[in-house]
């Protein structure tokens, strides 16, 4: 049986953070038996230490970083962080569940993810200044910290406003825009292989639906979001509902 | 019968140009019957006009841009230009021939082909310069016309030298390691898909010929490269050997 590590909200059903959206997508897809475990941002460390779970990276001072997604599989005694890595694992140690890189794309699959993430550079402007509000008080404050840290001023000064909104708005949906023209290569079917999903779509679909649960579906920004590329972005995250039940 | 358009050097072969070595590659990997025409850089444009090969974009000014390469295929009367666009009509036109778009790639292909590209953005400044010495006098001239106006100085003021070539050769290097980052995922065979080449392989093995071809085999800058990677550049350029024919 696998636990699976995730960060709660207080928004319903808990789950909001991309990162770990990537791997409850993977485990849902790949049909591998497993129960959610919610730890709140200042219990991750201990948590991880307690499990076995290493450490992603280091902080700005060289002390370990921890980080969520993780995963303790009890049939292996394997534990590990990292939505990319726990993918790798699962498709090694589970080799017959569908393929989150099917023969061939492995490497192709990885480019993109660096691609995609490339994209995204405008948007967490306006999304993380949301984000802090839908935690719940201790993650509130340990998010609220450090990204303040991140971004070097406090979250409310973050977003833009008036004309640099537009503008920075617009560096958003061209960003997507470019997506949407990878995307629109396949031909057939709402993923990026066509019609069947890969860990690529669930990455791009993560990151869609953290803006959808963030901003709120009757948000402006979604709203707006939800006009581009033809509903492309709306349709991506309904293709993938089928593989975001909450267990 | 195709007719494809290519750009001579002073090289032995003559063929050099990166881009237009996507469609040698791409032509002999399918085995499509093919006879290569040799047109100087002042000659592309009105070459394009006679046989109707559309512009690929605009000049600074608003005129139309010209470039190579491009095709005219006898049994269809199209003529067009650009790699991809011409690899995708090959694709399409010749449906029972190899693949350059395995099914379900042609979106993560794309992906990899913009996210290819970023990796390169050191190398011009070494390239090019030497590029200009292997042309034939009338395409010299016009190239280091342009090519000056492009970098804003004379091409032989363009390579770093000193400390400053040790850092944007090191990031040239840097470029290549993400690339091969991707690659390693593939998990077996030199190509991007594994053992079967596809079209990344063509974009990435031009770029990689283009440079042993311009600073020559036994010039420092290919020996270094060649060293890079535990030679994977070498083995991916020696692999698409067999689809380098000059004909």
């Amino acid at each position: 049986m696998i636990t699976f590590y995730d960060i709660p909200s207080a928004l319903p059903g808990n789950a909001w953070s991309p990162n770990t959206w990537k791997t409850r997508y993977s485990l849902n897809y790949k049909e591998i038996p497993y129960k959610t475990e919610w730890v709140e941002y200042p219990d991750i460390e201990s948590l991880c230490k307690k499990v076995g779970i290493p450490p992603t990276s280091k902080k700005k001072n060289g002390a370990d970083h921890y980080t969520l997604p993780a995963i303790h599989d009890s049939s292996t005694g394997i534990a590990l962080a990292e939505s990319k890595l726990i993918a790798e694992y699962l498709e090694k140690t589970y080799p017959n569940t569908p393929k989150l890189f099917p023969l061939g794309t492995e490497a192709l699959q990885h480019a993109f993810l660096d691609a995609y993430s490339a994209t995204l550079s405008a948007y967490w402007q306006f999304i993380l200044p949301v984000t802090t509000t839908r935690l719940n008080p201790p993650s509130e404050e340990y998010f609220t910290r450090t990204r303040t840290e991140l971004f070097g001023k406090p979250l409310k000064d973050v977003p833009p406003t008036g004309e640099e909104r537009v503008v920075e708005w617009k560096k958003l949906q061209d960003g997507f825009a470019v997506v949407n023209k990878w995307y629109e290569k396949n031909g057939r079917g709402p993923f990026i292989m066509g019609d069947t999903p890969s860990f690529a779509d669930f990455v791009v679909g993560a990151f869609t639906l953290f803006g959808k649960l963030i901003f709120t579906e009757d948000s402006e920004e979604w709203k707006d979001i939800a006009s581009w590329n033809e509903g492309r972005w709306v349709k991506l995250v309904d293709s993938l509902e089928k593989y975001a039940q909450i267990v």
